[in-house]
């Protein structure tokens, strides 16, 4: 793996391996001494993935490096490739980066020298948000196999569901989408189903975020939730061990009714706590594939999965 | 007590320990090794108070969580709850928060699980500032008792002098206030006096900011200081133990002259620094309330008042 | 020296201790423990010299305190002497800092007593870039005595153009200016060659960034290359073992062809990697002066020149 962008870089076999690390990062708590920088460049507005890179990097004792694009040489025309080139020259070890382009990637495919991660990517790709949901599902269930899975919402503009479609299906789950008119991608080959039979039939629903800052029709959500969202009515016929999803920021009252938020089938700030651990193993993975950290030391230290 | 909100949660003994903790931090310098988050979440300008929680913070050896507001998730209509609750699930243990509303609290009074400290609520509390006037105050008399104490200048937009005036008279201290035609606040059972009359009787001269940025009737500035305002003249028929605080940003030449800001009897520079200590002994007061960090151990490294 | 804000404050002497210092510090990697606060008032966008200070500062095991203008008390009108004076008051021991105005040291000269260090200063002085040039011209040559050095480009609108070219002369280099018309600058005495003339007589090609953000006549860059940058053939006519310089951020095809950033003879990553550890050097120098840190503590533990 050069560098981390798409969910599909990962085997099966890699996945379980970052989900167990992560579990094992959960129970223990601990730093790896060696002085390495993280640099964490968000050219989108993030408050969970980019808080939960840098808890992660500090748990696993990496100096965080905190850029911030309003006061950059950005102002001054400066390129993306230039801007990583630069916190690898002033000695980044790893580059955590979110920008609006699907596909920004490409611009820095070759030339730079350290590991990037993808932390959002336009529309396109998410995967340590898929990661962290893939952690959830596996605490509850034990398994991928056989899973109804509903992703539910703005599918069009929805990097996470992109990320996460494909990753379940691969890893044995039956994965249906349910969205709006308007919020279908057809370039998504999975059956659609309707909000009412998407919550009679899931173990897990994956809602999404209603993307107020990607497009202006607003007056679509008005009565969307009743349409649409998962109201207190639908979440009573979900089945009682299925569990709620959400990558959030939540529009609550749109895509989910307010009182369901935090509800007893809602995994949605346990989510956000397990981003935490993924992305530990996530980094510990990509810095020992990149003969960063060594192997033995992270092995002995956290006893993590080889 | 569940957040730090105001200063009248704190009673008297609950002060005095700590400001004499406060006191230790300022004559020790040491950190507490486990691996603690604090959040610091300040969705209004702050040099001052941001800065010095961050100072106290690292010098407890705490980890610190940089929030800003312009590049979050607030940006995509994150509420005030949804974020703080962010802030807990991915592991932060303390969360510092300043925010415009007079009443945020009220949004995270139940559902929040980790100690919230308040550093500036609207126009109606910021008890860390208050604290640290306390802290000043004390070193300087070794009491409240019989002090007079005139608080100056903006009281009706004036977070400082609400925090302030009832603690001070619940310590011992006769508190006056002194304010220009349309600075009075009604709602404060306090004596008002003249500026000339308060800087001949007081023991301390409380200036507060004329807030600019609360409100725009701008041309009431002009010979402010003069009508209103500590002049050197006025200065000059002050008790010679009498001091001189300001919570800062100070507009120079308009609540106070030029000359005066670093003057014999101005401690506005020390109170800044005794609020890196102030905050450290807030800080632990709470971590400790919350069975956060263990009480045997600050004591031992510390030797804190308990 | 009170602050560091010219790069003429130092000796030869000093110049030469400091890039040999930075040299140990490239070779070895350690922190010193005591805690010390490093501020970064940064009131221009930044990403290189700012980031490349925290790195320096963490490398040092400085703490780091990061200011952002944008939500910090000068919103509310706060002067930079206060903004500075209240970082000495909470406990920061240097400050580095950079501001769009040419004298701002000025404004700081008496009544603050912390270093500060220079990270530029509108378009006077830009000391740290001079002497993590001046590193890198010394580990290719071994020497300045003798190297034909040009400057090129937008001289009238430079503080690096300004820093270097006094501080280059005063080591011995023989120093050349090349500006397309209106980059002059009238009161530099240093000869002006042609870019023809300068690529074929030169040891250090030292490029400007052509300052978009300084004045708005932008047709002017059309052609400019082909002009008055240093093209593929100009590159060609180089001598073999002539260096590039650039101090970044990079337009790229305007002052320099795209292809020619990171080719055999370009230095310009090589420098902002050589730009941590002269900062690294040269806070340790400010330090020792200050009699911040013990002199004897940083030879021992990095075998530094004295």
């Amino acid at each position: 793996m050069k560098h981390f962008f798409s969910i599909n870089q990962l085997t099966n076999q890699e996945i379980y391996r970052i989900i167990q690390n992560a579990w094992k990062y959960k129970k223990e708590n601990a730093t790896v001494s060696k002085q390495l920088f993280a640099a964490n460049l968000f050219f989108e507005p993030s408050t969970r993935t980019k808080m939960s890179f840098i808890v992660a990097e500090r748990k696993l004792g990496l100096e965080v490096l905190d850029f911030h694009a309003d006061s950059s040489s950005l102002k001054k025309g400066e390129s993306l490739y230039d801007t990583v080139k630069t916190f690898e020259s002033i000695g980044a070890n790893v580059a955590i980066i979110r920008h609006e382009s699907d596909d920004w990637i490409n611009e820095l495919a070759s030339g730079i020298n350290i590991p990037i991660i993808n932390a959002g990517a336009g529309k396109k790709e998410h995967p340590t948000q898929c990661l962290l949901d893939l952690l959830t599902i596996y605490e509850e269930f034990g398994t991928f196999k056989n899973l109804n899975i509903v992703i539910v919402g703005d599918i069009i503009h929805s990097r996470v569901a992109k990320s996460n479609a494909h990753a379940l299906r691969r890893l044995g789950a039956n994965v249906y989408l349910s969205a709006a008119p308007g919020f279908e991608d057809d370039s998504l080959d999975f059956p659609y189903v309707s909000i009412d039979e998407a919550t009679q039939i899931c173990d897990v629903v994956m809602l999404l975020r209603i993307q107020h800052e990607r497009h202006t029709e607003n007056n679509q959500h008005v009565k969307y939730l009743e349409q649409f969202g998962l109201t207190k009515e639908r979440k009573n016929k979900m089945k009682k061990n299925a569990i709620i999803l959400h990558p959030a920021p939540i529009n609550r009252g749109v895509e989910i009714d307010n009182d369901l938020v935090e509800c007893d089938q809602s995994r949605i700030f346990k989510q956000m706590n397990n981003g935490v651990y993924v992305r530990m193993a996530l980094l510990t993975h990509v810095l020992q594939e990149w003969g960063i950290i060594d192997e033995n030391l992270v092995k002995e230290r956290y006893s993590i999965v080889g």
